[in-house]
């Protein structure tokens, strides 16, 4: 079973921002260079757990992510999956674009700010290899809107002190089939920096 | 069949700045924001044909075009193919990084400066939907090395006035396995500033 330090672990090895350079510029055009930055949350949104602000962006437009959440690690009693990631939405997420970099913009976040998204919880098994694979609950209830038609998402990832790697799609409810998403494989990214996930603690 | 003036088509369509911008944000982050700038020389280098220099590059990096590439456009009396694109390398590719946008720096290219790539030409057929379609040759011959790895070269294009898409994959010459490439889909441009052919002819 995990405890506490995995927790702390998974959570220390999420806080960073990550590349995916070296990908990049070995496959062009065919990844995009993205950046991954995890900041935990200067204030908690509550007593369980651990909080992080995540921002995926295109390199060459930090302060406009496509994608941001925020993300509350949890212990859980499944000896399989004993680590959970719940995931939410800020309401006024446009607000804080950028403040992964700008993490003092993030003390103004609050419980009622965030809306919980059902069905996306990611469950994280610690792997023998010294990492952790998270993968999203079971029952196809993540439903993402892209280009005005509804899927479900497929997402897993894997992570370790300084690599991490995430793969999503997105596939129709009624068919299955496939309708976006990487088909070429995994963004592999690296470690640029870390942050240290005990200063909200002082 | 073809003739001049479908030639002159074509490479008035090809002549250019291209941008995928539309479909990269529709799709973020699994279409890199691309740009593709094809320069007519303005010295050609032979009396047979349209010669253009193409550069592909990250729109964040354009004078660091990750493919470049000087084409030939020569009439054939294949019906199925009326047009063929020879394809050549420049010896010194990197002293013409950036001059699809500096046209200048062009003048000084002459024909021992460039190599023919054999297996490498691309045939081109008109479509009744007013367009050209290009496929390399056949016979596996196009050889691009990947990351140490010899592979041979699957492309297409399809052109129009304001629409370019393009789709390249390289495949394991003895196992035929792809081993690089979009498998997501085509790239899909648009023109977004035409350059005259004919400024070359004054």
């Amino acid at each position: 079973m995990a405890n506490q330090s995995n927790l702390v672990t998974l959570a220390t090895w999420m806080a960073g921002d990550f590349s995916n350079w070296e990908q990049a510029i070995a496959n062009p055009p065919f990844f995009a260079h993205i950046r991954v930055c995890i900041r935990p949350l200067p204030v908690a949104l509550s007593d369980r757990g651990i909080w992080l602000y995540s921002e995926q962006a295109y390199d060459y437009e930090l302060n406009r992510p496509y994608r941001t959440a925020i993300l509350q690690l949890v212990l859980t009693d499944d000896s399989e999956f004993p680590i959970a990631i719940e995931n939410y939405k800020i309401k006024d997420g446009a607000a804080y674009h950028g403040a992964s970099r700008e993490p003092e913009r993030l003390r103004s976040l609050q419980r009622e700010g965030i809306d919980h998204l059902a069905g996306c919880k990611m469950l994280v098994q610690i792997t023998p290899r010294n990492s952790f694979k998270g993968f999203v609950e079971e029952g196809k209830g993540c439903m993402v809107i892209r280009d005005g038609k509804e899927t479900y998402l497929a997402s897993e990832f894997e992570i370790s002190e300084h690599e991490f790697s995430s793969l999503d799609r997105g596939y129709d409810p009624l068919t299955h089939e496939r309708v976006w998403g990487s088909i070429a494989g995994a963004f592999e990214f690296t470690k640029k920096t870390s942050f240290t996930i005990f200063a909200n603690l002082a």
